[in-house]
């Protein structure tokens, strides 16, 4: 069964001319011990809740499932479609992407990501075993790793993260072939893997990759045991290719038509390109039809259980009904307050209102609770072994807690919220990545996110962040000007359910923009906060901490008798998804001015290369926030000043 | 006298209103013994070149460094500059900046960045003494980092590189003080620290971070070691404060009038604010002048030693005399012979000239070495214990990898460059961050620049990486349009001396679009490459692989009737420092059309709002390179189809 694999492995990478055979072929083994007497799943129907997660890391390797796919009768994954192996519009693309088909849980390809993803899954699975109980949640987490998962940074994140919090859900079957691109592991890479994973207080084994009953042992060892395992598949990469198998040269090619031929000649593997025997197809067949007993009676579970509603709407990713009446209240509250606070201090004040009402909320931060205020009253932490809680404490692992996040949303039944300064978004960047690329819905709480944050200096100052960010497709990033549109923007971010949000917030304390509290007006990304007292002869367009900025300075040009307009832009995504004409009624003809503590960068979009910007130009500098706006010459005067003189 | 640090680290803290008494408090005596017992360095002279290094990886805790360079004398430290701690333009920032002392080795703050750092600095001294000799170069490199560091992937990346080339003179003291932001260890962070350090190799310790016998004997055992050594000092995160000690509480605030008077009551400190009795100070400044004879004996072997002008122009940063004959030599070539190679390749043949002429200079790849063309000949591998190489095999660790760059151009004598996929600037872009605020020259190879890549997919095509990395101050970003553009970049990016440059490089052929070989023309970051037949109607703005593409369009418009000129854009970075006039002829004032396969995000600044931008609007897809470029639309056609509507 295993060489069926390998066989459709070098057939569909021979016809695209590219791909990796490598992994399949040294892999084939283990996936099939795991598809054939471990995996919970059933063939016909991919999404059923309680499956087990199946991820494989090692995303290259991507024929890997696509065999696997193939054979266990999954829809959608035809022969015809591995034949169309890594063309445009193929469900088997390079690698395997979200979306593509049903049965793949997860985007892969760079290095690390699956596995911190599935730390992720597991979690989920966890807390939703404790939310709604065994007999609706009860199921594992698997990953295929390779070397270069395991080189990564984020893999050290996230099975320190795994191992603290004891997954005992969680099995990696880890490809120890002693290969990498560049040559043997030994070139770079001679850590004692079984140690550190050890150290990380997983279970681990060693097991010859490529016998059956090794594997299965292997398998049921990790199955019973109380902490996460990681067994070390010891394989030969592109086993049973005569001559490249255990080199490097059968990670990335093509096998070509002689060594393709002398490894199925070796396998014993007398059929055409594409062609499983119908004894081989049909015992993979019985494999993807084994679970349906376990889903059955799952499906009998749920149709008596008292939360079967509630188990349902959570897993579809539905909204509650009353989800935003608290947060409309505390809207309320900020038209008629008008509190003085930092956006990270409303963004507490609107989780306060979200956390209570959503049950699917996850909050978490990465060592900065109190400096992101992420967590609300009523969120227990969730700890070792003890998964009810609503609150991670994710330690210094942004990338880690980012990936994890990830993991949370494409399990289903939880919509996650993580925090930390702005400034780190940059260690967590390849997975914010994919949860664009994936469309989950995933919130980043970004705080500290300006030269408004003083004396921690350049190294903590975002400056080129929000471009950076803003540049990524399929990323909602907002920077709410005071509490009120912290409240709309957090609103926007739970109604997003087809992509993440990032949200950018203050240190500092700001005065609050807005008296009404009717219309979201953040949801059409920028609006005119104040209009100009006559026909307007500037514009002034700002975000976040410099609204209030901008605001002095309309004032100031107004008294000088230059009617001045003030736009709030929290989304630039938004602002652009408008119609163009409520964009120019918006931005209006007159001088436009950009205001924002940070890069110009990308705002040549909304005020064009003429226009004015008042920002940075380069680096922050540690001090006091007193003195570090007027440092850098971001106030109202110099706004004001620049507008007079541009204007004669 | 460690309790002299804890006085300062209070006072000035207290003083500042922010800042971080904690960990310098807790460290204190740790430090103290570095400084008086092992430590090579003198005050006199910071910059001597075979001085240990010392990197405070944990820079939050930055007081403890600028306590120390205060008491053993170094100038430019003085008690005003501590009284100025974390003010705007003071040496003692918030946290610890390269270039603002001569002491400060590098910056730290993002958590992990020290330590990585540092393993770049012990490879560079291996190599230089391996190079030069032991009587030239035989130095250490010390760390102290925090729980937080441990905790990023970075250190994980680091240590495990560190461990595999037995960096036996690297030591990390690890501030075990069981605490971090959100309260104890135990919330989130339980790993076996030390045994996941033997798994990578090291040697490992364990101490009493408060007694000074248990720290000397520690650090004699790493002097000895044959491994790098990590020495886990056990202490109490604020040492002596009388309530807070041992808690969050003292790690991120100033103390307080009351908690601070009771530190100083506890350790008998009956003194001033920042007050240092004399005979405490006279004791330091010993300290600070015991290297005084090392320095000189060292500067006797120098005068005598044959390689003395070869190693003072080598650590000086300046090139040798004939370093771009060989490079002017292949540029010629190209003029000649057109090749049509992708510019990864052209890449190699550029280093193929500066390599051997250059012997500063140190490739490596992050486990990618055949597709990033980084390695040619001549250039033997840094392995385990073989310093001597000019290559160094970072394995699948991008981050690790770029940091180490750091600590080799800060170290000196070095001119680091490595590679990866441009898609992986995501992970690295920390450090990268880094290399452009500390104006250090290291060179970023990134090939597979776009969708032109092809069938990997959407994970390994580059969308928003440009404009991330053109968005961060002090990094050149090139992009170069074939082999003569790519010779031109990579001489730009070794004559800048004071900062970083990043090449981003095809996987694919391209026609060379240049037949000239005189003038460097990527100098002015952009330049008109071919000239309209006519008043200009359109101008084509390209870059890197798709200035071929805007070649064809622009052929394509001439033979309509529609005289276009072509204008190749490598470096938005060095055009931009043009006058205005430059680029306003460059440019002109014809219709502006910008081509790249990227997000058009940044692009306004060059074509305005309401130029065309033929681009991505999204993520890429899976596909072959001949079809991928006209599935997303970016094709000759296309450009000279859109200028066509627009011009009517």
């Amino acid at each position: 069964m295993a060489d069926a694999i390998r066989a459709l492995a070098i057939d569909a990478v021979e016809k695209a001319k590219s791909g990796h055979p490598g992994m399949p072929m040294g892999m084939a083994d283990a996936a099939t011990a795991l598809y054939t007497r471990f995996l919970k799943y059933d063939a016909a129907d991919p999404r059923w809740p309680d499956r087990d997660r199946f991820v494989l890391s090692a995303g290259h390797g991507s024929m890997l499932l696509y065999a696997l796919l193939h054979l266990t009768g999954y829809a959608g994954m035809t022969i015809e479609d591995l034949k169309h192996f890594r063309a445009i519009g193929s469900p088997a693309a390079g690698h395997p992407e979200y979306g593509h088909h049903p049965a793949i849980e997860t985007t892969t390809g760079p290095l690390g990501q699956g596995l911190a993803t599935a730390v992720g899954m597991a979690i989920a699975e966890r807390h939703l075993a404790a939310r709604f109980g065994k007999s609706l949640v009860d199921h594992r987490t698997w990953v295929i790793c390779s070397d270069g998962d395991l080189m990564e940074g984020i893999s050290h994140e996230a099975a320190s993260l795994a191992g603290h919090l004891k997954l005992n859900k969680l099995t990696v079957l880890y490809d120890d072939n002693h290969i990498s691109i560049d040559g043997s592991t030994a070139l770079a890479y001679t850590e004692d893997r079984l140690k550190r994973f050890q150290a990380y207080g997983w279970a681990v084994k060693q097991v010859n990759g490529h016998d059956p009953a090794e594997l299965a042992a292997a398998m049921s060892y990790a199955i019973r045991s109380p902490r996460p395992t990681l067994i070390a598949c010891r394989t030969i990469i592109g086993f049973a290719a005569p001559t490249k198998a255990g080199t490097a040269a059968v990670h990335g090619a093509a096998l070509g038509p002689d060594e393709s031929a002398g490894a199925k000649q070796a396998m014993g593997w007398n059929y055409g390109p594409f062609e499983v025997p119908e004894g081989i197809k049909e015992k993979w067949e019985a494999a993807g039809r084994k679970g349906q007993g376990a889903r059955r009676s799952w499906l009998k579970r749920l149709a008596n259980h008292p939360q079967k509603d509630e188990f349902e709407r959570a897993i579809s990713g539905k909204l509650p009904e009353a989800w935003h009446e608290r947060l409309a209240g505390w809207r309320q509250q900020i038209a008629a307050e008008q509190p003085k606070i930092a956006t990270r201090v409303a963004s507490q004040k609107a989780l306060e209102a979200l956390v209570p009402s959503i049950p699917e909320l996850i909050g978490g931060s990465a060592d900065l609770t109190g400096s992101v205020n992420t967590l609300v009253k009523g969120m227990p932490s969730i700890g070792p072994g003890e998964f009810g809680g609503r609150y991670i404490h994710y330690g210094v692992r942004e990338h880690g807690m980012a990936a994890a996040m990830n993991g949370m949303a494409l399990h289903g039944g939880i919509i996650p919220y993580g925090g930390t300064f702005l400034i780190f978004s940059d260690y967590c960047k390849p997975a914010i990545r994919l949860s664009a690329l994936m469309h989950q819905r995933v919130v980043y709480v970004m705080t500290h996110d300006s030269i408004g944050l003083g004396e921690d200096g350049p190294t903590h100052q975002p400056i080129e962040q929000l471009a950076g960010l803003r540049a990524t497709p399929n990323l909602h990033v907002y920077r709410p000007s005071g509490a009120m549109e912290t409240a709309e923007c957090w609103e926007l971010a739970i109604k997003r359910a087809d992509g993440p949000s990032l949200l950018s917030l203050t240190r500092q304390n700001l005065s609050e923009t807005r008296t009404d509290a009717g219309e979201n007006r953040c949801a059409r990304g920028g609006y005119v906060l104040e209009e100009a007292s006559g026909e307007r002869r500037a514009t002034l367009v700002a975000t976040g901490s410099e609204v209030t900025i901008a605001q002095t300075a309309r004032k100031m040009l107004e008294e000088a008798g230059i009617p001045t307009a003030l736009v709030s832009l929290p989304c630039f995504e938004l602002f652009a998804a408008q119609d163009a004409s409520y964009r120019e009624q918006v931005l209006g003809s007159a001088l436009r001015v950009g205001v924002e503590a940070a890069i110009r960068f990308g705002w040549d979009q909304w005020i064009g290369p003429d226009g004015i910007f008042i920002g940075m130009t380069g680096f922050g500098a540690s001090g006091p926030l007193d003195k570090i706006y007027a440092h850098f010459g971001i106030t109202a005067e110099a706004i004001a000043a620049a507008v007079r003189k541009r204007l004669g």
